[in-house]
C-alpha cells in the first residue's frame, strides 16, 4: 500500500544526460485504465517484473499498490495488454536532494522525454534543474496509460519552449 | 501463471449441503472487466487476500494469474472497486473424484447459488451430482464480473428446472 505524489515535466535539452545513470529498459502495458483504477504490468531489463494498481489521480496524488511477479507471468500479461505497450529507457539522477527519473520513450513515442520527481507531500518545494521544461503533471495526454493508447508524441503546447 | 478450465451450474435443491464443508466468506470486487482482462480483488474470511488477473474466456478456458497480497491492501482496493463488490460464502465438497465449489451469494444477489468444478482439460468427463441444474458456463450473466455490475439475480431461463 502506498500513495504516489509525483510531478512530471518535459525537458528543454539534453543537459540532464551528463548527470544521469545508464538506466534500465522498461516495457509496460495496461490491462485497465478506467475511471476507478489503472492496472499496469511492467518489466525492467526483461528480468524483473511487477503489477501496479493505481487509483484515480487527485492533483499530483494517487493510491498505488505494487507487487513483484514472476517475469514469465509478466511476459504473458504483456501479451494480454497488446497493442497498448510502452517501451522506454528510464535514467536516474540526483538533484537538489531528490531523485529525478528521466523516461526516454522508444518505438512509436520516440522523441518524447519526460522527467518525473516523486515527493513526500504535494506542496513540497522542488529545486528545478536548468533543463526542466513545461510541467505536465495534470496533462492527461502525458499519463503513460494515455500514451499507451496513442500513436505518437502529443503535440507540444505553442507556448512551451 | 495458469490456465483456468471451469464449468458452472445452477443447483436444483439443497441436497449438496449434506456433503459440503462450512465454507469461507468471500468478498470480491473488480477493478477492471473489459475485453482484454478482468482484475479481481478477493478476501477470504477477511484474513487472506489476493488479486487475480484473468484473460478473455475461450469456451470454459481462460488464462489466470493470482497473487497473494496483504489484507490491508485488499481492503483499500475493495474501496476502489465500489460499488461493484460481491459477497458470498463458498462451500466445498468432493464428488466423483473432483472438488465442487458451491457459491451461496449474499446481499443484493441473495438467492443465487452457483456450483463450479475446475477441470484439467475442457473435454474431461464429469460425473454430475443429482442436485446439479442448468449449466451456465457460457452464460455471461453468471460471470462474477457481470454480477458485480448487476442489481440482483439473473432471471432463470424458462426451460430451466
Amino acid at each position: 500500500m502506498g500513495t504516489e505524489i509525483e510531478r512530471k515535466f518535459l525537458v528543454r535539452n539534453d543537459d540532464w544526460r551528463k548527470a544521469a545513470n545508464e538506466g534500465r529498459s522498461i516495457r509496460q502495458g495496461y490491462l485497465s485504465s478506467n475511471a476507478k483504477a489503472t492496472v499496469r504490468v511492467r518489466t525492467w531489463d526483461d528480468e524483473k517484473a511487477a503489477i501496479t494498481l493505481k487509483g484515480k489521480s487527485v492533483g499530483a496524488t494517487r493510491a498505488e499498490f505494487e507487487y513483484e511477479i514472476p517475469i514469465d507471468d509478466a511476459r504473458e500479461l504483456l501479451k494480454l495488454s497488446r497493442p497498448h505497450t510502452i517501451e522506454k529507457r528510464r535514467h536516474e539522477l540526483e538533484f537538489g536532494g531528490l531523485t529525478w527519473e528521466i523516461d526516454v520513450f522508444e518505438g512509436r513515442h520516440e522523441g518524447l522525454i519526460i522527467a518525473e520527481v516523486e515527493l513526500e507531500h504535494e506542496d513540497q518545494a522542488v529545486e528545478m534543474p536548468s533543463w526542466i521544461g513545461e510541467e505536465v503533471t495534470l496533462d492527461d495526454r502525458y499519463f503513460n496509460a494515455s500514451l499507451s493508447r496513442s500513436d505518437g508524441v502529443p503535440p507540444a503546447d505553442t507556448d512551451a519552449s
